[in-house]
């Protein structure tokens, strides 16, 4: 059962839901035309089929280990990297400067979300890279970039982030890694960093690892870190690489799936790094690659339940099992009413998502081209909920793509449970969905809902709109909009932030919910109200949209009840 | 951190939810006095959380394996399950005729769940030999009973369920496998079985296999099926394992979890067989373990969900991060709202799976007891309910256990992550949960509602009783309880099956939801409506149980929809 690229769904999202020709009209984004932007998902597809897809499985088998201290790869990785690198996959949205292509994120969201479908371990590599190209292109020395970014772009370097300690996971400001001024224009980092996607690897010619670290002179807590750039080797002046830098791979974690991705237990001791940014202002540019990073982490889930989609789809129109209920059916278990319940909220929730992720990529990008505060509000605001959103999306779709393949689906050969293991961590890591609610609710409200509402005020504008056309689609979005806006008027009354976290996370997701819905409207209008993705939109409206009225009611039921419930309630 | 068996928790369901002692004042079951069942919980749990929880995550590095065709059982399994047969773990409901306790299904669920918490592979073969045991008691001829069942009843031999083939998975009519009659009372079965659990091990004298087969007048489907025991060693007349069978253990398979049980495809060559029940009247004799077995898996799931949420706890309690909200809380995350609306979410959710589990062993013992047919429709009612809520919830409050652990949620040795693979398969086995739901729409329907109408009647009385002292919680429950019941009128008013198959899933949930609605109030009223119980039934109840009324949007939106997405439109 290969992976198809779904390079047609990517033409139809730029075209009818996230406007990409906004995008291209810009000065900044004119090359990202229709026939620009089609080469270049026909060709990421087609890598990604044929090179990426056969080592998904491979990576799962054989993981990444540490030998002598050096990282070993899993078999046909390294192929499977330069391919990347070679295609320019890296660095689609990299300034032309360095040698990137400058297009749009949207591109490249839609091209990082078939190399996860395809191979999540090796996608998340580059992923990595992709955040520290722009954490340097926007912090970093001229100096500093004129070495790195070329390697970097190019694809011969890779990059990592190292944030987390031991003691220091989603409250980075606790973090105890220190850096001291060497006199020269470098810092010695000492320290230890946990969790370090990628942290090694054996074919690119350097790893260069963004550090945070507090200088002898940084107060407690997040306002006294700094960001350092470490190289795994020092690059001489001509840029090529030199003497190995004072850091090590100490370990590497046993993980429930994404076997293939290395991650590591680093050891800084006194490495030799150059600082990005000013002193003190480590958490400034490290929020540029986490809000890259979380947009890439959210398109991770959605490609994983791409893969696993395809894979379950493909299973259910071959399998023969019981009498199947429908005349002139395939025969198959798809004619069953329930395995068609599970495949069309797999694909409906997939829409859902991807529609979310590229709208975000595309109001970063109207950002860039146009500096306009309300485009970068709009993607701060969606940012949380595709990463938290499109991850759950990944577990959800792959935990129902492991159902539709019955007691074949716990089974490893089939590679369906793979997609179910691989895609967990997302949820996880670039900080928790947990992290991603509370971030919704609080710092993305604190414009006082101006960006959420100018969104909702769209939703209820394409439903007016469409009530004519499409009532019992439009009727129930509009709906769900106000009971959305409702909800938020709930929590900007609430100041004590504590009431508005109790629900952060319902919140999010029915925010998502009721995005959802919009995006399907939309696609049912552009195709005339009369078609497969009008009964798409059907099913998601219908079917899922509902859930947000129970979700709506746990995001504002507020703090006391719940703290009512002491530690010793909760005692097992 | 170690499990903690919740005995105390049995014993208030036993006293305030499940009505134990209504059981209990039965001729039947006399036995099974609060001094009784306070001894085997205690005793029980102690076993679990000292022998078989220590070989939890052994099973898990070291699977069972083949090794010159013999299955070779991880690291300590072989000790363990001498603990669970010593205790009479095996046979707490096996009648005393052949050595049982003799004692009632509610008892034997909750050590069940015990087991499943400590360690769910090693549990799932003791489960099988008790589903064999009911089968055999009400099928099997005098002479079968006296030579198999105290064997089976004091786990000296184990018992499996032969039942799947390739092409025969839910669609058992479709199976292959054969019988011939050898003229001595004894037949020859001949066939290959999949999915075998426990198919082989090294810790019991012998094997039994209860195999699903064709005799040759059989007619196809399943109408023409009987059911044969074929055991390893066939034993000689004094019950004495002799010759070997002609079956074998071809191979086990590679799973996502649950490595310590041997999952095994067997070969039966002519393998000597005798008779369980009438010719052709085998699926009446599969129906008896299968539903002794499916509420076995409801409360595995559960039992994980219980594991899994201890295991987050204790983690909560220990881990710091971040500055805590809360004046006065113990400083560790459990401080954090969305921490604790995990926590919340996780033990809401398995009160209200373990109180539908239990309820429906009480209904199964009121019916041996008594054998009133009401009780018997209860329990057959309840049971697709168990088995698939509380698979879900096994595998809902895994996947929160991971979220809780954070990073550490995905590094196996945590022990987080073997949760949530090992519980996956409950979902899948002894019938899907999409096979429960139809279940519970079609067959556990065509009473016209009897059964269910009953629950739903004895839901509002109950919170009517309840509207002068918990208003709050009293009214939601009601009113969910109405929109379940025209649910369920509009699943009878649609003599179309598949009509009532395109929700029926999402029915099956939304009744477990308010089901555990009614039990959450039930216990808040036994403590008086002041307590913990009341705390936590408030939290269900406001936050969780709003979750049916999207559940019925889409349980009762029939098949129309559904089918008007074509495959083509399903195509990715």
């Amino acid at each position: 059962m290969p992976y198809r690229a779904p390079v047609e769904e990517y033409q139809f999202l730029f075209d009818h839901v996230v406007d990409l020709e906004r995008v291209a009209a810009t000065d900044r984004f004119a090359e990202a035309t229709p026939d620009m932007t089609a080469a270049i998902l026909s060709e990421a597809g087609r890598m990604c089929q044929d090179v990426l897809y056969p080592l998904q499985r491979p990576g799962d088998l054989h993981p990444a280990h540490l030998e002598n201290g050096v990282v070993r790869t899993s078999p046909g990785y390294g192929d499977g990297y330069r391919a990347i690198a070679e295609g320019g996959w890296v660095s689609i949205s990299a300034s032309p400067e360095h040698g990137g292509m400058g297009l749009p994120m949207t591109v490249t969201t839609a091209v990082n979300e078939m190399m996860s479908s395809a191979c999540l371990s090796l996608q998340l590599n580059p992923l990595m890279t992709q955040g520290q190209i722009e954490a340097l292109e926007h912090h970093a020395s001229d100096a500093l970039k004129d070495i790195y970014l070329p390697k970097l772009v190019s694809g011969e370097w890779s990059g990592t982030m190292n944030l987390t300690e031991p003691q220091a996971g989603s409250d980075v400001g606790a973090l105890r890694s220190k850096a001291e001024d060497n006199g020269d224009g470098s810092y010695a980092v000492t320290g230890q960093k946990i969790y370090i996607s990628w942290g090694d690897n054996d074919f690119t010619e350097n790893v260069c690892h963004l550090v945070l670290a507090r200088l002898p002179d940084g107060v407690p807590g997040t306002k006294g870190i700094s960001l350092f750039l470490v190289p795994k080797f020092i690059p001489d002046e001509t840029g090529t690489p030199g003497r190995a830098n004072s850091l090590k791979v100490v370990s590497l974690e046993h993980k429930m799936g994404l076997h293939g991705s290395p991650t590591a237990v680093m050891q800084f001791d006194g490495a030799t790094g150059w600082l990005v940014g000013k002193p003190h202002d480590g958490m400034r540019a490290m929020f540029t690659m986490m809000n890259n990073a979380r947009l890439g982490v959210g398109g991770q889930g959605i490609g994983v339940a791409e893969g696993a989609y395809q894979h379950a789809l493909a299973y259910a129109l071959d399998r023969k099992q019981g009498r199947t209920p429908v005349e002139g059916g395939t025969g198959t278990i798809i004619d069953h009413a329930d395995v068609r319940r599970m495949l069309s909220t797999m694909k409906a929730d997939i829409f859902a998502a991807r529609s979310i992720a590229l709208t975000c990529a595309a109001a970063t990008d109207m950002q860039t081209a146009t500096n306009d505060a309300g485009w970068g509000a709009r993607a701060a605001f969606l940012t949380p909920i595709v990463k938290a959103f499109g991850t759950e999306t990944g577990m959800a779709v792959s935990e129902m793509g492991v159902q539709v393949h019955g007691g074949m689906g716990f089974i490893e050969e089939t590679g369906a449970a793979q997609y179910y293991r691989d895609v967990r961590v997302t949820a996880i890591y670039e900080g928790t969905n947990g992290i991603q609610a509370m971030d919704l609710v609080a710092r993305k409200l604190m414009d006082g809902g101006e960006a959420g509402f100018a969104i909702l005020d769209e939703i209820e504008t394409l439903a007016e709109a469409a009530r004519g056309q499409l009532p019992d689609l439009a009727e129930p979005v509009w709906q769900a909009s106000e009971s959305l806006r409702e909800a938020m008027e709930w929590m900007l009354e609430n100041s004590d932030l504590n009431q508005r976290f109790a629900g952060a996370s319902p919140f999010l997701r029915a925010f998502a919910r009721v995005l959802g819905g919009h995006f399907h409207l939309k696609a049912a209008l552009a195709e005339g109200g009369n078609g497969a993705r009008t009964r798409l939109a059907r099913f998601y409206i219908t079917r899922l949209l509902p859930e947000h009225a129970g979700l709506l009611a746990h995001a504002t039921s507020g703090a006391d009840d719940l703290y009512a419930l002491s530690t010793e309630d909760l005692g097992a």
